[in-house]
């Protein structure tokens, strides 16, 4: 029996992460996939734990060699999630948490229709471009570039099988922890 | 928008009623539609609260005039749901659950195949029918026709979208609010 690959996605400063882990100390049975990246770390993340920190010159070889499940070049940096890692813990059963942009969940989506695709959405974009402010750890070009693609990737969200309004905390992780346990009982 | 329909259906004797009853008090936006029937009310059963009780000539009036969106003969009492009150509330967007018989679920699900039809099953047949003797309320021959019915009952499982069995009540109870919350994040 084949485990389950739940994808997070939605805009940049939604709040993805915070939920993923949120909702991990809520289902210990769930497997995250570490991504590569070739931008440079945020002041409290750790190689190995956020991401994988790579130069661009190696992401790019990891890439030509077909090493990535999906990768996507976001605000001019590289983001990417291996492969090997994700298909094994499938394959033995393991639930699989991605945690991506938009871009990315659209190339897993080709090549694994089976996952479970949950868009986390912003209350409004209002809110969107002030929590990016707040993060305080981004240009303001590139908080413009964000916002910009925020408006374009909400579009997308009748490509997934679920919403999450990251509104308050508490709920939405209330919310993204009942989507992984019914999808546990859904009869396939 | 139309609210959505949930259909808990199982064997008899698997403890339907209590966790309909628990995750009611955890999802406080579910109409419950009551059912009608003509079998004798238990010990702690009341009327317009766990049934509508009536005599078998009534049901049968009420049956011929299409009243029911769903109705069973089940171990020799009529079992009904009332169309009426269903259909208001699902076109006010109000969420409902029914609790009903598989049977009675076959019948829901060619009405409304848009419903959410989610399976209860007992840990095994074994524990199912050492319950329905705790519950000291039916005659044996009672007891071992509904031990037989819910051995073909188990074979409806593959037309349900979801499978909660009922072992750890707390446990059950948390997948079936899972369940309606998750569905109500669904993109449809």
């Amino acid at each position: 029996m084949s485990g389950l690959l739940f994808v997070l996605s939605g805009p940049s400063g939604v709040g993805k992460s915070t939920l993923r882990k949120e909702v991990m100390k809520r289902c210990p049975a769930l497997k995250y996939s570490i991504s590569y990246t070739s931008r440079a770390p945020r002041r409290d993340e750790k190689e190995g734990v956020d991401y994988y920190f790579v130069d661009m010159e190696t992401f790019e070889e990891m890439k030509e060699k077909g090493e990535f499940i999906e990768w996507a070049k976001v605000h001019g940096n590289y983001y990417g999630t291996p492969r090997r890692q994700v298909e094994e813990w499938l394959k033995e059963g393991f639930d699989v948490i991605l945690e991506i942009d938009v871009q990315g969940a659209k190339q897993v989506k080709k090549n694994c229709p089976d996952g479970i695709f949950i868009f986390i959405a912003p209350p409004s974009l209002k809110t969107l471009e002030q929590r990016l402010r707040e993060r305080n750890s981004d240009p303001e070009d590139e908080i413009l570039l964000r916002m910009t693609n925020a408006h374009l990737e909400m579009q997308s969200i009748r490509d997934y099988n679920y919403l999450v309004v990251n509104d308050v905390l508490e709920e939405a992780v209330d919310k993204l922890r009942s989507i992984i346990i019914a999808e546990r009982c859904r009869i396939r």
